[in-house]
């Protein structure tokens, strides 16, 4: 802590008052001597670290000073949300929930089937996951305009992985059972990374990755459902472009005109609808309640023209009544394990994702805070006990949270609104379906995907930066060419490769003075900057850290040699000091360290003096343990640039 | 570019002359405006990015203005160094390289054949190794002390990866073949990084990951060398602890007393010249001497003493002559082709990094500068030579070129000079050899890699930095348990881990002034700093990327909160403003920019102004090409803390 402590005394043994030098218009302040942050013990560094890891959002501060009971409530309203804001429930609220809970639900209803198909499983799976799962989130959740239920992306994905391995035409059983232990598996992932508050992992599928990865995966969905809209019986059930294409078009005498013709109609009138609703939002209905019209309708017209289109494929019967459970069927041993845990990863992870996004994206819209860690909670129970009663994995949708949104949505009770109309569907309802033709469903699941092609968003990411462009494409090319799970491996690779890029080739710059202040910025970015005389002023715009330490050395001194040169062939005076700005050095480790003190002893041996400027607090922290500021003395460290180089030029005039 | 150009005239619309607030002492001068970096074309981006990854030691710099002939000289000084002393070399400099030569002769020998016992190889190709490398490596190398032969680390893990699937006793040709062709994918390996430029993927491997490797490394080795020790010969040849100790302690019947007290005593007499050469530096050829002396000695004794000694193993019958050309043994189609590239690649990184490290720790002593990516041709070259004569992979050995200093060596002729004493010994001395017993060798194996294990560089790891020497542990034990390629391949992955975690969890610091300056600083570190009233400023101490966009959003909206908490707290004037200081974000995507833009719309529905300070280049391009600097405004956007401060103060004075 003495250190730099006699500078100022120093300062006043020279004779002379320091004389300004040219581009120091201002007199030299005292000289501030660079603090170590106050001493902390291992443990409490360590304590600090993980506090900031895991608990940055501090959710215990409410829970301060309160009284025992009032502790008691707070903590069920932290568990239970439900407890938060059930109390100031009126009628007037429940009014708009009903409103946007039947809105939903005819969404949720011919979407639950569809998405059902595109994960191979039985349609009925796919209404049982919009009964039991909306009901559970509305206890645990905190957002107010989540819609649950399940999402293309994740039953793709869960369709594609599983079918792979085990086709449902194949083994029926096996795959439900497969499906049911992937979603456990899911909720149990994702209800993990809440409770250990790992919520951060799900912040490694960067936007741009997302983007390119949902809009290749519905191109693929969309080219899937050719299967539907052209009527083919065999099809393959692999994921990637190629085969998928082939598979459509090797097969064109399975193709049925009647099922082309309806099924192109259909298609259009829904493309149409979602138009009109995304040019006047206010007409938000218009699409919401499109396609439960298109399965009444197009049900309609088979039962009426029977037999004349006997070519389009139905739905056929489905059972009636409530999910039944199924904890018996969970797979726990036997070789498709590691598949079923895989599978319930990645579409676990996939979900989540979309979740915690649609629930942020609607929160900042009303001004109010969705816990993340907590979400994941909920998310994760909702899906374990989803498993138990014969659903597969489920989340918020995007699109049905959309709808619920401009439909006036204010709680949770709009999920149990849903579930309650899936309740009449469920008991009552399912017999209606049996004429629905296929045809319909491919035309909804195409309807939501194309929303997922966002060019827009692809668009501003090439102009912004372009390696976040480049992700998005390697994850869209991965996921058409190789699969699904590699090219979101890829992209999170090339996420992860443009960190450490910048990591190991930072930048570094050289700043002047801004005549006049005593502010220092890059020679490059301002014009109006001007070099210091006899100096060099550097700055590191990175950690320095092993990966880039030997980059940084041989850089720093490149930068002094055609300093020197340039000093050399322009006759100017020599370099006598070079000026090592440390500010955005965030962190250093141990080859950081060697690698300033190499540096310092080899421009001492060329007789410059080197210098360091406001190392902040962890790195000062390193500095100071390494024990090698003793090298760098009273005078080789200082708070800002500015009184560097007033102080060292002034001592540089009072002993010539 | 037109950004805040009018601020110097707002600001002199204010009628009063502006007051300094309490905390400024110092009357504002002028406001002065951030400047984007000069705009540049996308090409010219990728470029200047591109030159910076591969070139950042600009090499052709000395080629700049020449003349045709002057650039053809130095081309041939570019690519074979030998061109560049050669022409300045005299006979003094000879004579010291004559003698650095022999010495390392005297210590190459027989750390050669020891070293192909540890690849598991026949010693004699131990030999050869010391003998072609290191004539290639004279004329392509630009290190003046690295002395060429086997190491100990690349030998090691070249034996273990090859014998877990091709032992040496069932086929030992196959062994031989994959061996050679080993080392040609190393050599192939090398050079290509050094030609594309690709060095820093060495990198990667921190210190903190190669102090645990090798001291792993060298517990394991030194365990596996009970078995010369002890004299059993039936021992494993796997290399992980448990059954490296277990066989040593399931063959006691095999235990052969005179090779057990022989070999003790040879390695105590090692072990003890090691310690004398180590306190004396001057005593270097004690322990440079040791090896061959005991050699010699122990063949004598098992000579003198034949009838006695029975129990003795003793190397047998070697080949005289030069190396054979292998060129036509190496293996490129076949099962083992994978396990030959791969075990390459490990040891030619392992041999890669061992070389350019020793290569500029010698280079630094004498102030020298080497270059990477040449020495990593030279390397790669010179192993693509060997592997098609004999040679297995060698590179620069840390305790030979150690000698090589010491002993004076000036170039690389010690090199040739080694090389020929080598030559001599394969033509006439081999002979000699016959009755040295395996347990010498043993004991130089322990005696060189004993000095691998750097308990001091551990112990300071562990006082500067917890996570690096949590690196060096996970290294150390992986290397111990698993198996060398996965310890190695753990390590690296908790250094990459450690850089991910610092840009996912960055710190945000709350700055203060320094009273009497311009200077903000973190008032955690800095007593005597204070709080500017009605103004929170932050900084944000890493780039905001994807990884850590959600994190950063909802700490500085902590920082707010608790701020708020505390100001009402206390009674304080509300708050006002919030500064982000901006200087160590050295980098933004895509997603960092939407946590900006979110972050002002966020406060100023809670109407506090939002202000940024001090982007940096390219920073300030990324903010520019998504228009969010509009949203900002022309009093958005400042070049230092301290001028926003006294200007958004004195326009409030204005119009309060």
């Amino acid at each position: 802590m003495g250190l730099n402590s006699n500078r100022v005394e120093n300062f006043s043994d020279t004779e002379a008052p320091p004389l300004s030098t040219s581009v120091m218009q201002m007199p030299p302040l005292e000289v501030h001597r660079v603090c170590p942050p106050p001493p902390r013990t291992t443990s409490q560094k360590l304590r600090h670290r993980l506090s900031e890891i895991f608990f940055p959002d501090d959710p215990l501060h409410k829970f301060k000073d309160q009284s025992w009971f009032r502790k008691l409530i707070l903590g069920l309203q932290f568990f239970f949300p439900i407890f938060d804001w059930a109390p100031n429930y009126s009628l007037q609220l429940f009014k708009s929930d009903v409103i946007s809970g039947v809105t939903i639900a005819s969404l949720a209803i011919p979407q639950g089937i569809s998405y059902a198909k595109l994960a191979n499983l039985p349609p009925i799976i796919g209404l049982y996951s919009s009964f039991v799962p909306p009901l559970i989130y509305s206890v645990l959740g905190s957002s107010r305009h989540l819609a649950v239920g399940p999402v293309s992306i994740a039953s793709l994905v869960m369709g594609t992985m599983l079918s792979e391995v085990v086709p449902y035409s194949d083994e029926p059983a096996l795959y439900l059972k497969l499906a049911f232990t992937a979603t456990f598996f899911a909720g149990v992932f994702q209800a993990s990374l809440g409770f250990l508050r790992l919520g951060f992992v799900i912040d490694f599928l960067s936007k741009a990755t997302l983007v390119g990865f949902m809009a290749g995966a519905a191109v693929i969905v969309s080219l899937q459902q050719l299967k539907g809209l052209l009527g083919i019986v065999h099809f393959t059930t692999k994921m990637q472009l190629v085969p998928v294409l082939s598979s459509a078009f090797h097969h064109i005498d399975e193709w049925s005109w009647q099922t082309i013709v309806m099924g192109v109609a259909f298609l259009a009138l829904l493309l149409i609808t979602r138009q009109i609703s995304m040019r006047r939002p206010k007409l938000f209905w218009v699409s919401a309640a499109a396609p439960l019209a298109s399965v009444i309708l197009s049900t309609i017209l088979v039962v009426c023209f029977k037999s004349k289109l006997h070519g389009i494929k139905t739905i056929g019967k489905l059972p009636k009544g409530l999910n039944p459970p199924s904890s018996n069927m969970l797979y726990f041993n036997g070789p498709h394990l590691a598949l079923a845990i895989k599978t319930g990863i990645v579409t676990g992870i996939l979900s989540l994702t979309e979740g915690i996004a649609v629930g942020r994206t609607f929160a900042s819209l009303k001004n109010y805070q969705v816990d993340g860690n907590k979400e994941m909670m909920a998310i994760g129970l909702m899906n374990m006990a989803g498993s138990c009663s014969s659903c597969y994995v489920t989340s918020g949708s995007f699109s049905r949270s959309a709808v619920n949104y401009n439909a006036g949505a204010q709680s949770a009770v709009s999920n149990i609104v849903m579930a309650a109309a899936v309740l009449v569907t469920l008991l009552f309802l399912m017999p209606l379906f049996y004429y629905t033709p296929n045809l319909i469903l491919a035309a909804i699941i195409i309807t939501a995907v194309v929303g997922l092609i966002d060019y827009q968003a692809a668009y501003k990411l090439w102009k912004v930066d372009k390696l976040d462009f480049l992700a998005c494409l390697c994850s869209f090319f991965g996921v058409l060419f190789i699969s699904v799970p590699l090219g979101l491996a890829i992209a999170v690779g090339v996420s992860v490769f443009k960190i450490l890029l910048h990591v190991t080739r930072p930048n570094t710059v050289v700043l002047g003075n801004i005549p006049r202040t005593q502010i220092y910025q890059n020679l490059n970015q301002y014009r109006e900057a001007v070099r210091v005389p006899s100096f060099l002023i550097m700055a590191v715009e990175a950690p320095i850290y092993f990966a880039n330490s030997t980059y940084l050395q041989e850089r720093i001194l490149r930068w002094i040699r055609e300093e020197e040169e340039w000093l050399a062939a322009n006759d100017r005076s020599n370099l006598k000091c070079v000026i090592l700005d440390m500010t955005a050095v965030t962190a250093i480790d141990t080859s950081g360290i060697d690698t300033i003190s190499e540096l310092r002893k080899m421009l001492e041996k060329r007789s410059l003096k080197f210098v360091l400027v406001n190392p902040v607090g962890s790195v000062m922290e390193k500095l100071q343990e390494s024990n090698i500021l003793e090298s760098f003395g009273f005078d080789g460290l200082y708070v800002s640039v500015g009184e560097a180089v007033t102080d060292i030029s002034s001592a540089w005039k009072a002993q010539p």
